[in-house]
């Protein structure tokens, strides 16, 4: 007998995660999507904002109202800006739902961490034990477990998947991690702001947020902690690039002793990923390229070693979109349902 | 019961449209893809040519073998260049499989057409009859009734759609048609050359093959000759512009008569295609974009009216390689084996 | 003897083209900038706004006031919003200034087609007839007398300089012309859009304005009115394509008699623009391209025949910000000043 | 009284760093292009194969020969692939020319060193010693002095310039430094390959070369070892980014003792960098974009320090044609031939 669908709702619909999420849901064996709201750009057709739906999806986007969502549906995603989503993901907690928020509201479980790096008290620390964070690859089963999913950023994904089984397998230290990221502008949102204004960001290349000032530090920082017990500090470098999706992150770490082969990383990330479907480690030799991912929930590890300074150059690509943030929402979302963790996430990036 | 898949072969698996035709056949709730071929690159594993299939796709790239074909395979895409083309379609037809063509070799119904434009006499004019033209929109019922479908090219789909209801209709006129058509660069394929060199393309614009001598000319004239009786003679320029994907082509024609309006050719399209779940006919006033479909297999069209000069302006949008190619092939094979129309094409286009 | 150098002031200098004025402004061998004026972003230092500048200009952006850019320069360009423009030319004329204006207020001829297309009256119409529309190649003598230069839009000079040398020799019809014409994203400026913003322009293509609602219609058809009488109707369509600068115009027109030549078009169009160092005639076969002219003040033209359909297929590139505004604008400078036309002018396209 | 105009010639005039010294010294107050050679695409007028240059220069592309150069020219430019240089390099300089290479061949001091990373003998390891590396920021006297100048890589001259002042002045450590660097594609050169393929690279990103197999590095090593004394071993990274041109670079090095501010680095790079006129040193806080160099010969630096990990980040900006190539090539030349360093190269880079 065929379980029923699930009944999804999303919050804060109009943005780009907003749209991939609905992109990726409405084509989904096991959930219908059944609302949609957003705070902004309320209309009685989606397809108004999100024109690529037209003909797709007629549901309106209404004022987010939690006991409509309540009724309507059994599972909500929150598409919320950070500071903006707490409210919201506790109001939905409170009425029974599982909730996915994609802001970083519930990333970082130290609230004096949060209000550091986000200039805020967090308005809900009671609730931060309670949330998971869901790097499936890492938290697999916790994820299963809890109703509160805090979808990891964009660039702690690519940035730590590639270190998670060097790291647990002692294959590297630690101490002196460097890791240099290239995004997709889709990244900075749908607004639109000087820094990406095509003319100024089109044939250009530029860092920002440099030099221990990016809010992905903290959280990149916590996920290594995870796997080594105690959170490194890292230098992380954001670019800037000129493409619409894509993260390329390169993490640069000491070998933590001589003669570790990139045949030896590659061999034990494989171990690491042998459950993932959506992590692909590739070939010694084969470097990963944004390109191959795009439009997948996927990520794409690769390894080399340079010897000469005794160090590793990880490298991890993903779509900042799909594995960093909306497919790997509905991944989790998949696993906090039962089904099969690689459903409606299982399709090749669009090459080229 | 469950219908058994049917098997389907790809000859001509490591160019562009062989690649989509596995992204979009990998995922097919009907059909199992059951062997590749090519003519160079052969390997055993198709993911060293297309690493976005790596760890989705383990096949080897074989030489083609049309016996080894018809022993796998119920159902083969030819995705090989024009004049390549032939003699592998003859060869499975005779072997019993139903074969869909997305080279142009049998497009052109009448081979002295077909020799003026590509330079050669066809090697297999007998066929020629045989073959359906597989625009669904207008050959539905012949689609499903062959064994052998000629793919349209790109630019012909794109810039006919947005005609054939005004047309039909007599809304305009045959005899003064202008067409001018953007491409993304994946349309000219995988092969590299100075003209797709990325810094002599990328913010560049430049015509090719104007004024009558682009071999989709005939086929777009074929086309509207299918609806009025008579191919009229057009103008045809198309552009290359600095994209990977998308066609955005805008038709010009004469106003039949006075006040036909936008409205009216809206409602009269909206009527056309009202079986068609691959065209989306967009409102008054709204004008397509091609990263509205990107990805996937649905074309929109979009209407104006320069009463001043008392013409149309009718737009279509498709992505090249989906709509343009891959996706129509998997749509004419869908009728062929009388699946819906629209199974495995049903995705939203990737915004952004 | 030299002749002292032209004191030269910038009004609306934080733009595209304020800032391309001072790019080849601060390289012209006969004038000094002196002056930076602007609405907003108003600043000691222009490079704080314009950072290419950093240590190439110190100047302040300072309020506008007419009396003080009297003080401090002879001749003024005018980059402002249109219907901004007005009030500021007037004042810089009653000062005695010499003044290009780069805004459309001063374009059309007739105060009845500004408001038609503009939506408000003409708050200066006794000034249009003395205002010169600076296409040298049209109208050289005429800018070499004025004091008031109305410089010309970027389609229109994209659109027109390709027809000006056919429709002069009576080798084409002007009445059933239609104008198709891609352009780069800093045609629409600086300032964030919804429809500039990076991910919802780079890799997607789509018509804007069309059917005859563009501005720069009226334009077009004065221009080629002022060659052969009588303003004809044009159908004109413009096409924002994913590149930063550049517009290639493709003219479609009738010939006006059978038999007329590529080689009889090309032979013409150089006898025209034989005096003319912003224009560069191509041979036959050869189609312009945009990356050709990124950066210089040329335009490059050339011609197709499409026989089958008795047309002319004549396309024209410019640089949008250079040829299209601020260096035809320093062209028509020259002419005022009475140096070279080609003075400060005469570098090659930045290719790639 | 004027100099004589010094006679030019280029041999390899048909790539893209050949094209761009046209570009430069076409415009090029007291120089005159004379000859153009190159081993291809031999043309009676240059204009066929780069077409920018219609109407502004007729030479001819000829087959190399030295005793046809030393007739028609006091300076020669090699802008030949490596390997292919030296045989040029030698019979210029036997013919007493001045001669300036854009290849690898002369950069490496050490020949062992030079067939570790180039795979073959030096052909003329006696030339070594006489050849001057030429980056006028670090040696400039000498650059004035020799008659035969290697130019720079790209990436080593935007990796190195921001570091030279930090070493010079102790502040950071060179045991361990990281450099991530962004090129765009013009940097791999005219010949299309499937890595420069528009489909392949538009809107995607990829490491190439990394862990210490790139050519850049020995020659980043030993620029950084002019400045310490001795080489320090760098882990240096190339990103192929899809963009046409610029550089830039990322470079990360421990501080050598706490309390380094940026703000001390910046006025150490300015007081390094005082009498160059090609380098500009950005404010703190500011971060350099390669869209603010384009076209350009400058290079802009920026530094922030990574209190946290205890590093330095330092950033330098170029294009990669320009101050990576022909404009530092023209810069050297300027100082061979006893004219002001910055002459014909104080243009701004193009923005945007």
């Amino acid at each position: 007998m065929e379980r029923p669908r699930a009944r999804v709702a999303i919050v804060g619909a109009t943005g780009y995660t907003g749209a991939e999420l609905l992109r990726l849901l409405l084509q989904h064996p096991s959930v219908t999507v059944t609302a949609l709201y957003a705070r902004e750009k309320l209309t009685p057709r989606v397809s108004t904002v999100l024109p690529a739906l037209t003909g797709l999806c007629d549901l309106p986007i209404e004022p987010f109202d939690a006991d409509d969502v309540a009724r309507r549906a059994d599972v909500a995603f929150c598409a919320l800006p950070h500071g903006a989503s707490i409210a919201c993901v506790e109001a939905l907690l409170a009425r029974g739902l599982r909730v996915l928020d994609l802001s970083a509201d519930f990333r970082l479980r130290d609230a004096s961490v949060y209000k550091t790096w986000y200039g805020a008290e967090h308005a809900a620390p009671a609730r931060l034990p309670e949330a998971v964070y869901g790097l499936p690859e890492l938290h697999r089963e916790k994820i299963r477990a809890t109703r509160l999913v805090a979808v990891p950023g964009c660039y702690p994904t690519a940035s730590t998947l590639p270190l998670l089984p060097l790291l647990a397998a002692g294959m590297v230290r630690p101490e002196r991690i460097v890791i240099h990221a290239l995004s997709g502008v889709s990244g900075a949102g749908r607004t639109p702001a000087p820094s990406t204004h095509f003319p100024e960001t089109g044939e250009g290349a530029r860092n920002y947020k440099v030099a221990g000032t990016h809010r992905h530090t903290p959280e990149i920082e916590q996920v290594l902690g995870d796997v080594i017990g105690a959170a490194p500090t890292v230098t992380f470098t954001p670019t800037l690039a000129p493409m619409t999706r894509g993260i390329l992150s390169t993490q640069y770490a000491d070998l933590a002793r001589e003669g570790v082969t990139v045949e030896a990383m590659v061999a034990e990330a494989r171990r690491y990923f042998a459950g993932s479907p959506s992590v692909a480690v590739l070939d010694p030799g084969v470097l990963p390229d944004t390109l191959w991912v795009r439009g997948s929930n996927r990520a794409m590890v690769g390894y080399a070693v340079d010897a000469r300074a005794g160090r590793v150059v990880a490298m991890g690509v993903i779509d900042n979109l799909v594995k960093g943030a909306s497919g790997q929402a509905v991944q989790c979302m998949n696993l906090m349902l039962g089904e099969d963790e690689g459903e409606g996430l299982r399709g090749a990036g669009m090459f080229p």
